[in-house]
């Protein structure tokens, strides 16, 4: 695995900010928290999280990234849409109560990883956010609006070979690539692609064990960013 | 299960087509090959498949479905990135040669599983559309092009009990949530999410166990339809 | 004439649906009713009824058609204008009271004259819907919201030889082309163009005489298929 | 009918322009040739004419018009595309030549039949541009790439009685709105439209009658303003 | 300087409008007063001001502008923002009250300084808008809600030489092009740009003299076509 | 004035980066050079130079800022073209060749001044860029491709006393805000608004003065950075 970062408190105004990194993939990840719901909500007492992916053009190799201007990218909008899924998930939305979360995952460098940098930095940043909304509301701790801790981490085989938290070179030659996402000890998304060859059961749970060790160690560098450890 | 059946030869201009449907979830899947390629594989023989998905403003309950126009969903963005992917790792692209396919998927009726549906659906039209190609061409079958047969299903936890290819009311309870694609007897793409609840991995392999008996059912039915059983 | 044929009950969520069909030409016609109205009915007891029409990319030979996404094809917007305008005349707005009706026109298969069988099929759509309505308010038949039948047909000359229903090699060579809409046996409109040649009005007068009695027939078999006859 | 004028060279850069009016409908027309064609014509040798009408943000009664950016409005390309539709039967597109003619009609003040007004005012403007043209390739005059002299005039029934040329006030209030667009003395297009009320054979006569007198005076000043009478 | 000219109340429908030209370049200007405010605003009880800016297609040298649909040009943006800005600060927000004023700059004829014409067209359909707002509202004049005269004038060095008022030809070869903006005797915007060479404090202050002379003349012939000279 | 800072190589992407600070206003730029250029250059050797600007969605105060998707933000595309102007102003394009240099400036977190900072940051990032370039084509040094060296700052009216750098709270308080951009020790832009209140010559003179000052400090920082000093 590559060197694991957490910086908290990146950015001044958003409620919580992150700037995460696994080796060279660094995200600036930002949280706000908001009276707006969404309109289907209007009758419940419940909240919401949103999140939204974007890279920035100079963030990429192979030349500048256009920006997504009139028209979203499917990757981006597929990627984001996992983020959203997987901190919703881990976070009890009743105890939120009538507030929604925006979460922001703005790629500053790339190099392989960038969605599960996102979801790990994102979830450091929603702890910052809602710790600062435990004060004001007077509760215990950010805990309190939480279902767990969340961390996402890829792993993938290439040549044959095993690897967790592919950089781009390793992940533009992975014959299998799987995205886990966890909650605690249980898994919150799962999702494996054979791009270029199609993988059996033995290789999906091969990739889960080590997928499983791997978050183990990112929840330890998220504890010891937010002071928790 | 709920009862599975494709229709063949459904429209008269494209290549492929047929109507696809699991129990009152209907697709009509369209498959057009073209001379046009995406400018990056300029340079070279391969060929190339990209899917749309949509659906008409009639196909759901709860009202009327607005028309993309001018914004893209995200959930059919993703939707038809995962048609696309998986379809293309059942096509050999290097003997497709210089060509493109397009898959449209356009749900007619929704009632639960539309993308595992698109998929089944798609491969089907896929193999009309490629036996024309293969009788032009001088190939022996439509098997020539592929990599395999393809098929999708959904499997999930609903109140703590398994069920395989949830419909609209099913999924709408399922704590757990899973779409497996698979070609012949490996996997190509595994998607699983904990919108209400999280799993752990025995549930994980239950549920694979339940979709790859599933995908067998759905080969069988596709091969009735094609006249190749 | 080609074979006219409409199917109602063709899809199970919309207050009403039809597939509609002349020769080849096949539409997919559904009507939702809804208590949403334009903003400026706001301050009256009217109804309303707005119409939409598109093209299933497989529908139309000489290669896919593009989806309408980001940018609105002149054409259907043109047609859709159209449809809405025709089944507007068909409904009386006031005894509609506060509600609208969205008409879907969605082609599943072209062969010239997808606009007047989508006409002729929305209609069996929206008295199919306002039955249902007619049942829940306690009025006796759907045609306590009606002005009367509607149903259109395209008629022209090819080669200096009068046509009626033209299908798509006919409609390419014809000097002159019109479509009709009718509402019982008086006109709500008429669309006559020279796209190749000019014509005068005998020709015109010939042209009348010939889609009047083609509506007929039309009203004929939309009212078998409603079990009206 | 009310007063009619075009005054043409209003504009200094285009190839030809008009500021036509009827009564207080007034509508700035210009023409340019270019040699930019459609791809659909790469092939031929044919020329090719477009269209496009808008409404100025000051130019109606009942608070400004909003600009179309990002939406077009489905009023402005129905009446654009029957701008088009009718000059182009208006030239000879053979002899005009591997060319484009772009027509620009944009509604300074609008007081009702704004698409006639547009026609009759783009015929006068593409004659003007015609006649640079024909000096420039030593034509005799503009009627060597001309079918004809093209004209357009509004007439329906108000309260019953036939009027021609409607202003706005007579156009809200009119059961029958008819469009006619005529070259020499044919027809290029009719579009009837009982918006409020439907009409008859008898009535389609008459409105036919009334106009085709009305387009004799248009031609008569559209001559005028050109020299040519 | 070129011939300056104002031509008030030139469309009937808006509350003020001018025809503006300074030579052959020329503008229509309107201004149509609303309650529709911005969200900002609504808390308070001042007024607001907006403005668009726009060239009609056949407006300039060099072929056909396209029409800004789908995608604004950042130049008209840009331009649009300056008028705002400037005519905002003319007014006298909190007197104007709870309104908005809609100014509408369409460019009919471009010959350089299109913006400066703008504005100081624009003041004088301001004028006109509030004249009539004034006697509704019982108030002596339109200066009840002014801040002053607002005008603009562009000035610049051609090959080392100062001029005021650049036509198309003048401009395109200008090494430093500024564009001034008056109230009465101060300034209210200043904007120089060296496009094609930098510009020293003397050369600026140079240029502000000859544009302070020029607006003076500007403000007479403001006068004389509002009949308040 | 603030502290200001520039920390070059920031990305490892892009052929230059900076991130610029003027206090707690932070911009990433880079610049990437590449060997497309716009159509209109085609018949030329020389070279182009564009920016584009945005904001992060967390890195505003006052809440959230929303993505510029579908539809540009009228501000953020003034202060692109401003900062496009300005560099290319800096460049020598006929040194530069048949390149293009593509500029971007995001902005992290916003305090007040973000266009002059982008503007200053952007030149830094644009230096580093072109002494790759310089390296790979064998010139000296980048300073070969530069007109000379750009920076700028914002200057304005507070309470009647002069300020320079205005952080956000003195912005908003501003009377007269203007932003000076210099090349060495002339002007390439100068854009003075009155927003509140309008401004005389003596006081622009003020302005002007205090800005330069405060550049050639700006100066001195760019070049430590860069290693020039």
């Amino acid at each position: 695995m590559r060197t694991i970062n957490f910086e908290t408190g990146y950015i001044m105004h958003p409620d919580g900010s992150c700037l995460a990194s696994y080796g060279d993939t660094k995200v600036i990840c930002t949280a706000i928290i908001s009276n707006d719901r969404p309109p289907f909500l209007r009758d419940t007492e419940q909240g919401w999280l949103t999140a939204e992916y974007s890279m920035l053009p100079g963030s990429t190799g192979g030349g500048r990234k256009r920006r997504e201007i009139g028209k979203r990218d499917g990757r981006s909008m597929e990627i984001q849409r996992l983020i959203g899924r997987a901190l919703r998930a881990a976070v009890d939305l009743d105890k939120l109560g009538p507030r929604s979360v925006s979460v922001d995952c703005d790629v500053l460098q790339a190099d392989g990883g960038t969605r599960t940098v996102s979801i790990s930095g994102a979830w450091v940043a929603l702890f910052e956010a809602l710790t600062k909304l435990a004060k004001s509301e007077g509760k215990e701790s950010a805990w309190y609006y939480l279902n767990g801790q969340a961390a996402a981490v890829s792993v993938g085989y290439v040549k044959g070979e095993l690897f967790c938290d592919l950089d781009y070179e390793k992940d533009s030659q992975a014959d299998v690539d799987m995205n886990i996402v966890m909650l605690n000890d249980r898994l919150i998304e799962v999702q494996g692609t054979g791009e270029k060859d199609i993988f059996d059961r033995k290789q999906l749970n091969a990739m889960l064990d080590s997928a499983e060790a791997a978050v183990r160690q990112i929840y330890s560098e998220q504890k010891k960013a937010l002071g928790l450890a």
